[in-house]
């Protein structure tokens, strides 16, 4: 039957008074035309070839070309004043990074060197390929935890470190191939099943779990667990009190701490200091490292750095498995870091691009970040991505292109050739001072607080992912995130709401009664509105849970000796599409309610087509179906109709 | 601030001369009743305790250990006239099933009697704990296939025949966990997961798979391909074609396939004479083996049955696998098969209730399966479900409980105890020709069609389960239309619609100007309805198909000299919630529009809470959020509003 038989037979007989307009039919799409729509809604829906249309040929590879390596493209607009705010940030974030890189190699227990080096290479890459003007590139604590607990879940790092740093470099190729692969397929938008409350509980998790795992350079203490949850870290601190707790090295962090934590304070309190709070980190090594020196405190049981090795990175292609049991496991962690990667990266570019109002694209942002990491496995680096205080660091310094990052690698480098030896004396307490003052800021317990007041679910999740970081480790943490997002999922598909109507007095507006308190029921007509599609994920629980008003409305009304119902009316305006379980299940209601009626009203123009499809208007009756509720009750129960 | 505060300062504002009512807020349901409520839709969603409700504790427990056992509730009210139709229906289902087992147990790779055995045991079990008073049970074709391909992949059934028994079992026992564990859990809507179409697909396709593999006992060739692929056995078909045919084998083998399906047309064209079609099978049988018996067919070549264990079931709980490699591979096949096996039980349970009637607890049902199968593994049984061609004759010989399936299972007894000896001549092409016929009506067409008809998607789904099964394998099957259900279930939550809003004339009722060609846009805002709750999963995809919304008509404007959008409205009817990441994309929005305005219409109350509890009212302004698009158009554009 089609859409011009609907327009005049069905619906003329339910043209009501007062709404002179039919319900529209939009034109029957083409089934190509409806697929490649749909096609272009799912993967391509920013619009990423907009530019591209109405241009010459040769324009055209220039601007894919520009695509690929956004560097092409800025860099002709570059002129002295942009270069002085990003020399101004890099040196800044430079001053920044160096000491946190030295600890944060220590998180993913890997020589200090290591942390330098995924420094310098991945933000060159970063800086020729990626599109966020204020991101800043380089090891993060919560990617170096993440990848320090896998990776010694499977070698120990101390007694056998070359393989260690072997499947380190496995993880990060096969995390830069994944990051890539997803952007290249454009399957970006599975980084937002990792929803916003439980990105904030996992952080604020590893937060502890890291700083927790810094009493061991704070303290001083040799003999440490290796398990990152709560209690193993604890039981570790206080067995060691009697004889591991070196009170020079508490004295050093302690105060370097509280200098630190100062300097950040001074920072938040107000705009203008942030620089004060950006070379703290500096100024303490620099401080530590020559009060060390002059004291020999290292004679008196401070432990330090000793040794960072010289000279730039070297190639690291031939230390990557490429075949036995090591491949399969560093392909599986470096998926799921990656992935954490990922989530961190996206997260930094889109806030900075909000505020500076540009746009990114960010499956072209995962290209340029797995490219990135890939080159870095290969360059004797570990995965890299954006660091959240480091790209505000860079965006208050006043950055104003990737060229901060560019700077900034240059700095390194100078440190890696020269600088390096100077670090010898540099006491661990200050690293881990360094790496605590850092990642406090990642404890939000004020978006905590607004999850709580705004969604108590997305709180479960906040806590489950907060508290399976803190009482297990980073992976179960992790796990319980994405499973509770899933199940918020899932509830949503599987369990929609239904809502009996009633007709506010005086009107023909059918509202929730329990949202209106006037809204009157009508006698012997039960009416629910249906606020979600049809599919098969939800189509037995909506028949059931019809079925389910039905006899509760039974029971009530013959407790109360009234009539029974004889229609009942399903409202569908909410329901934007229904499938063949969808259609099932209206045909199995239709028969489950024998002798009473089944009535739809204001079936969108999606429900309309497939309900004359499947042949199911000539299940119900043509008669049965109304345009709006109001209609439908005019039908069904004229008396009630004018009289209230 | 309270909800009271909403009633009266900010809506005031926007009270519109023609709607008098405010919108209403429901009354903030205390955290523990929400929750609880949440999870009572989720899991009990059908009611099961509703008969419990005010009774005394006595009676409670009767009324629990008859949820447990039906029959101690149905078999009170038995009388003389039920037992007559569950008499003589189970005679008929006896007389097709018989057969059927001895088949369906090849198919399988197991010996003739374990097909007998799994109608004797589980069928009485059943009796006592299901709910469904047509369907009828035994081994099925298409979990027989499935269980055959998956067990034949770990051990050869042929070379190690005991071991491939012991797995069977195994896997059996797994099966019988996995369903009883869904239903007492009540997670039966996991099995909606495996959508109707896709269903039709993979039953159409085992169908064929099934057919094709009967070629083997239908032509009589000895050397066949284990495969179960389209190209397979068409490679082993023809390849044997020259020397492997046994031209006695195919007389015999077509004669009563043609016979048979003589028979089922006849039983469908008149219902009256189903039972034509149903004892068609014995007939052939006996006929066919008495034709064998007179002409010694079987030393011309005619393969035949030649040995039926006799007696009844031997236990075999010492033979079940409770250690070692075997346990893991046994537990993944039981898992698998045994929810392919849920879903066809529950599909029979839920067609016949809907057609007669009555109410079936869908977990229930799964937990009578789960024990009839555990009980099957320990007494020589494979999985034994529900089986359609069975249950649709159970019913149109006017079975009226459960008893069917006992007078059916103490037929399968005797004719273990004293018939086996007399199958020792069945041709094994008669067997193939009974399985043909049988699957034959799993192929279900017309339903295809209809779902090509009614929602291309789902055609898409169900085409991929039917070559996945027909060119691959029953599990690469499985996996296709598993994995197709979750890609729709992906796009449902992750792109949802959104409309661009036009008024129409005259009316203050604005709607999609793709289905409405005579509704105006409005000059300087741009309308759009955002068609779904607002959750982590499509809260970036919808602020950025916002964003590309106003550029789109940037564009359009600027093109026509005319003056671009101040003002972005968003109707949020549809929204019927939104978590944190929903109210950070709003922010976000928010901060992108810069110069234009931001502004709400038509929020839900659940929708309402949260944009006041998450402080969004005040960033975006009270004035800027109104009940109706009417209301925001007088507002924004009064000249406008008027003239139209």
């Amino acid at each position: 039957m089609g859409t011009d038989d609907m327009d005049t037979k069905s619906l003329s007989s339910s043209l009501h008074r007062t709404s002179p307009y039919k319900v529209g039919v939009p034109p029957k799409q083409k089934l190509w035309k409806e697929f490649s729509s749909t096609l272009k809604e799912t993967f391509f829906s920013d619009d990423p070839l907009r530019s591209f249309k109405d241009q010459s040929r040769s324009r055209k590879l220039v601007l894919g070309i520009q695509a690929v390596f956004p560097i092409l493209e800025w860099a002709r607009g570059y002129n002295l004043a942009k270069f002085k705010g990003d020399l101004i940030a890099g040196l800044t974030i430079a001053s920044l990074c160096i000491p946190q890189d030295i600890g944060y190699a220590k998180l993913a227990n890997l020589a200090p060197q290591y942390g330098l080096y995924s420094s310098f290479v991945p933000p060159l890459i970063y800086a020729f390929m990626g599109s966020s003007r204020d991101i800043a590139i380089g090891p993060v604590a919560v990617v170096s935890l993440l990848l320090g607990t896998m990776l010694q879940n499977e070698i120990d790092p101390i007694t056998n470190a070359h393989d260690y740093l072997r499947l380190a470099f496995t993880a990060t190729l096969f995390a830069g191939i994944t990051q890539a692969t997803l952007g290249i397929l454009r399957l970006g938008f599975l980084i937002d099943f990792l929803s916003h409350a439980a990105i904030v509980g996992f952080m604020g998790g590893a937060a502890i779990t890291i700083a927790l795992q810094q009493l061991k350079g704070f303290l001083g203490i040799k003999k440490f667990t290796k398990n990152s949850d709560i209690i193993s870290v604890m039981q570790s601190v206080f067995s060691s009190a009697h004889h591991g707790w070196n009170w020079q090295t508490i004295v050093i962090g302690a105060t370097f701490l509280v200098f630190l934590l100062v300097a950040k304070h001074i920072g938040k309190k107000n705009k203008k200091y942030f620089w004060v709070a950006a070379i703290a980190p500096l100024i303490s090594v620099i401080l530590s490292t020559f009060f060390v020196y002059i004291t020999r405190a290292d004679e008196k049981g401070v432990q330090i750095v000793k040794h960072i090795e010289k000279g730039i990175n070297s190639p690291s292609l031939d230390q990557i498995y490429f075949s036995g049991d090591y491949l399969l496991k560093g392909a599986k962690i470096g998926i799921v870091a990656g992935m954490v990667a990922l989530t961190e990266a996206v997260a930094i570019g889109r806030t900075f691009a909000a505020m500076k109002d540009y746009q990114i694209d960010g499956n072209k942002e995962m290209v340029a970040l797995g490219v990135m990491n890939i080159a870095g496995s290969m360059t004797s680096c570990y995965i890299a991505t954006g660091s959240f205080s480091r790209s505000a660091v860079n965006f208050m310094a006043g950055c104003q292109t990737a060229v901060s990052n560019i700077v900034m690698s240059i700095v390194v480098l100078l440190t890696l050739l020269f600088i390096t030896p100077l670090f010898e004396y540099t006491p661990n307490a200050i690293l881990s001072s360094i790496i605590i003052s850092a990642v406090i800021s990642l404890i939000d317990y004020d978006a905590a607080i607004l999850i709580w007041k705004i969604d108590k679910f997305d709180f479960v999740a906040c806590m489950g992912a907060f508290f399976g970081v803190v009482f297990g480790s980073v992976e179960i943490g992790l796990l319980v995130a994405v499973s509770i997002s899933f199940a918020k999922l899932l509830l949503q598909v599987t369990r929609p709401r239904t809502a009996l109507l009633g007709k506010i007095p005086r009107t023909n507006v059918y509202r929730n009664i329990l949202q209106y308190p006037e809204a009157t029921k009508v006698p012997g007509v039960l009416i629910i509105r249906v606020d979600s599609a049809i599919y098969f994920s939800n189509s037995n629980y909506i028949r059931e849970r019809l079925l389910r008003w039905l006899t509760d409305e039974d029971e009530q009304l013959k407790a109360a000796g009234l009539p029974e119902i004889q229609f009942l009316t399903v409202e569908m305006s909410p329901v934007t599409d229904i499938d063949t379980s969808g259609i099932h299940a209206l045909e199995e209601l239709y028969k489950s309610l024998q002798k009473r009626s089944l009535v739809l009203a204001n079936p969108g123009p999606v429900v309309m087509d497939k309900l004359y499809a499947s042949k199911l208007t000539n299940l119900i009756g043509e008669d049965k179906i109304f345009l709006t509720v109001a209609d439908a009750i005019q039908t069904c129960s004229p008396k009630f109709a004018e009289d209230v």
